[in-house]
């Protein structure tokens, strides 16, 4: 008998308009919120749709950290670059995006037929270290589209004291903050002019 | 007379399930293509789209080189690991993920009210280096996406001789290669079983 999983050629449905529009072409960096709260469970949702995203080895390192409005927000705004104080103080919600540096002690659950890839990781720390950077910051990629996934605004901010935050939040040491995302609805005039974008003849070369 | 698009918070829209699947759920990492092929206006158009997800100071580093099937694809086949060279052999497309390591020079077109950002990257080589590969690697993980979002399965591969790519692709030294990428319609038995996701609770903190 002919198993015949093994031999049919899935079909792939194309994103349509809507969807393009809602993660891509319509999408903004919102600069402004609106005060509607997001809830817990909303923050948590838009992990749960960013983590099928792929990473290499299946190695998914990045972290996240909520920090809630009031005492622990205004200790994270004191990390901020003074252009990004004030709306990281008024976002209804903030995402503190981080690698795990030891996201390689989970290798054996989840690349269960390497699990001996914990080791290679383990013993070479130039290639763990670029390994988990590279990795989180694609699923931080995911993570932006999966909160426009959720009908919601991301403002994704480079401006911060990376090493102030990870002693103020992340004291162990084995968490590294690598970006920090207002989340929110968006508020008055939530977005500037939109900004250029390079030409593919600028971008893509054919060999 | 009062400016109303002032005061108007934009209401936004959630990605549907169709397109949750599409991207996200039930997307998976493609081993095997199908020989039909995936034409250079198809390429160009993942490009246009992932073009539009944001990056810090709008500053865009990614670059794409598309190897073609025959010799230049012979060229990049021996560069990549043994168990990528199969499959990077027979894929109806392939690109290289690549960051300009110049990215900086479009700066007055892409931040027309901050030319002078140019001259901040220009110096500081280790801030401009790891600017361009974080942001690099976030289009990279819209890029992943926007293959997807074109009915097409990706299939990203971290195992590669980068430094031999490079030598070979790019002589001139601007562009360094990040990550390789088979692009086409998934193939009869294209993908293992699932792999496991980390749970919220190792991923997610509140503070």
């Amino acid at each position: 008998m002919i198993d015949l999983t093994d031999t049919i050629s899935p079909a792939l449905s194309k994103l349509d308009d809507a969807g393009r529009a809602t993660l891509f072409t319509e999408a903004r960096t919102a600069n402004t919120f609106a005060a509607t709260p997001v809830s817990d469970a909303e923050l948590t949702e838009i992990w749960n749709l960013a983590k099928w995203a792929p990473t290499s080895a299946n190695t998914q390192p990045l972290r996240i950290l909520y920090v809630h409005p009031g005492q622990a927000r205004e200790r994270l705004v004191k990390h901020m670059k003074d252009g990004n104080k004030a709306k990281t103080a008024s976002a209804p919600a903030v995402a503190v995006l981080a690698v795990d540096t030891r996201f390689h002690d989970y290798i054996p659950t989840l690349l269960p037929f390497r699990p001996e890839m914990k080791d290679v990781f383990d013993a070479d720390e130039e290639m763990r270290t670029g390994a988990g950077m590279f990795n989180a910051t694609l699923q931080a990629g995911y993570f932006i589209l999966s909160i426009r996934a959720h009908g919601l605004a991301a403002g994704p901010m480079a401006g911060f004291d990376a090493t102030g935050i990870d002693a103020a939040f992340f004291p162990d040491g084995r968490w590294r903050s690598i970006l920090v995302v207002n989340i929110g609805h968006p508020g008055p005039n939530p977005w500037f002019a939109r900004l250029p974008r390079l030409d593919h003849e600028d971008t893509i070369r054919w060999a």
